[in-house]
């Protein structure tokens, strides 16, 4: 009974998931995406595009990576990629967050996803490159259904937006030539 | 190159989830929850929880189950669970918007979607017992954080409240212990 209580306490914790802002919006909106929906959108994304990936990957590996990998931003925050003022490898403080929210479950199972959280930070194996492609992807469509979107209203450059988007081809080439196309496209409107 | 194009008409056609308002709110809060926070919220409670099913289970078929369980609503709408003004059984219109947006997928991808919504619809087998147990308890744990929540806006009698969740019971006897408990205790304050 002990561990279900600890593991109730987890589920209320990562409730506030839903209030963490990102600075995309939803799709042909103002509206800006929160870190809950944007999880599930990943594991919906991960489901039907599976097929896309480089190599066979383990479904519920990605599946369980990208659920989780927002969690550390109820502590640290959302950074937005192309903020050129902050850190994006804040690991320390991402790590001790990790460590909190994970560490309110039994220990074996705190364990488990401080590993999975970091196998998809490192981006080194096939599961975390897939994991990461689909992070990359999904505002690539937003901001392609939105005019632009944060890119902008950013002002960032189309070879910023290549370059930080590039890692959609360690996880899929085919998506990596749509996603390439797309913001060909759209940049020749802005 | 087609099958990728179906594929994100229907991820693009699933960001709808986000504007679907549930009845219950967030953790200690007045804030409505939405559908895909919802989903993600299931996804997660799957994964931490599955130890307390009542039977081995296979954990990436719960998962897909409670990612894709609500899409329908897209087309029919949230029912609460405790209108009786409304068929809850309204199975024509779901199946209907089952067809409609599963059916934006490659055919094969669709129809093993469709046939995984209906597992789950018809709580019959191990998986989709728990997907609905996780279905009904995350309501359980936000009314009582909320002191009753919807339980007490709409006045829900306790005996209703019990009956309704008592198919956490069909996935876990652990977990429903422990819901009774707090409905029990919630009860006496309201």
């Amino acid at each position: 009974m002990n561990r279900l209580l600890q593991q109730i306490a987890f589920i209320k914790e990562i409730d506030k998931l839903k209030y963490i802002q990102r600075k995309t919006r939803l799709f042909n909106s103002d509206r800006h995406e929160n870190d809950a929906e944007h999880s599930w959108h990943l594991a919906m994304m991960t489901l039907v595009l599976v097929e896309h990936s480089n190599v066979e990957i383990d479904v519920l590996k990605v599946l369980k990576m990208v659920l989780i990998h927002d969690l550390v931003e109820i502590d640290s925050g959302d950074i937005f990629i192309f903020d050129t003022t902050k850190n994006h490898d804040n690991t320390a403080e991402e790590l001790k967050a990790a460590k909190r929210i994970f560490g309110m479950l039994p220990e074996a199972q705190a364990t488990a996803l401080i590993a999975l959280w970091l196998e998809f930070e490192s981006g080194e194996t096939n599961e975390a490159k897939f994991a990461k492609a689909m992070d990359r992807f999904e505002p690539i469509l937003q901001n392609a259904s939105n005019n632009g979107g944060t890119w902008r209203e950013y002002k960032v450059p189309k070879e910023k937006v290549l370059d930080k988007t590039k890692p959609v081809a360690f996880g899929s080439k085919a998506i990596w030539e749509y996603s390439q196309n797309e913001i060909e496209t759209l940049f020749k409107t802005l």
